[in-house]
């Protein structure tokens, strides 16, 4: 898992079924002094997030399958969560 | 997941038979910026895209199998959907 | 697997119940002489660390599974030891 | 799965009955303009591929056991196809 | 896989009672002209490697399982043989 910020969403027309109800969400990884690296991934929403949040991913396919509640969801990445804090021992 | 640009496609001589009857795309990755990087895939293509459109590419193995229908087919990329719009919030 | 040092963890409001009751350790990656590299993961703790712990982390999410005890948790890196020595031959 | 050339092989004592009769080739990945990028890897060949041919690698676990005919074949990246044309649009 | 060099191993308190009885071997990966890259891997050694043997190291969590045997041993990489020659054609 990683930690991103959602900057935005993706409008696609897209044919499998299973993803048609969902909203992809473009989220940029962040270091761990909170700036935006390159990175990106286009991942699924399992909680309700916004673009500007600060969320953690799960970046695994098996994992995001079982989160979405299915063994026939094609995905790799989905929001799992909401960042309240990251504390980092100085 | 992430976004990518139909650069071409690749003529290979197969063996294995499931690979034969599809069309293999030369996809790059795009910046969020949609320039392109170097990075690319060879993918299959299950939504008709063509030269030159903007795609949602989907990397991962086990959903690859699941969009073309079937646990026996060797593929780790596919491209799932055309990208009719990113929308990045400022 | 790769050897890294514990510097924080995360709070977030996570969806899924199997993650709720654990802790999300914030972990770096090691270079080999024990300086930070800049890449880190969020994992789960299998073994009681604390910040500061130079740990062994698995990075696979079938293995990770495995440590954690069941098909369904939903995690790709998991902390699986506390690294005593790093032998390396000159 | 990406494009690379077959630069060579490599000879190892391995343990693993279901390795032991197959050649491992050494294939470097290609640029897109058919340049050797320094990214290699250890791959089984189902299609008869030589030193200096372009070929088509899948790199993705599964789908090589199912090229090899085998849920229980140690592999992770397997040349499927010799590359006759790389057709990129200008 | 890719061609490794055992440079050390490493001791760790680990709760796994599968990893315990096996030596953690610390693996830098190496260039074709073998001079040693800053990757490492921890790798579960399966041929009786020792430190400064050139080795193959496979990369991948499934295959790595089945060379050990068991569905339930939580690895990622495992060192599958003693590489004898490496051959790059010129």
């Amino acid at each position: 898992m990683y930690i991103g910020r959602v900057v935005g969403n993706v409008v696609a027309t897209i044919k499998h079924p299973s993803l048609e109800a969902r909203k992809l969400m473009l989220v940029r990884r962040l270091n761990l002094d909170d700036s935006l690296t390159s990175a990106y991934d286009i991942a699924v929403d399992d909680v309700q997030a916004g673009p500007g949040d600060r969320v953690l991913v799960l970046d695994e396919g098996s994992s995001a399958r079982q989160i979405l509640g299915g063994d026939n969801f094609p995905i790799r990445a989905v929001i799992i969560g909401i960042v309240d804090d990251v504390d980092v021992v100085k």
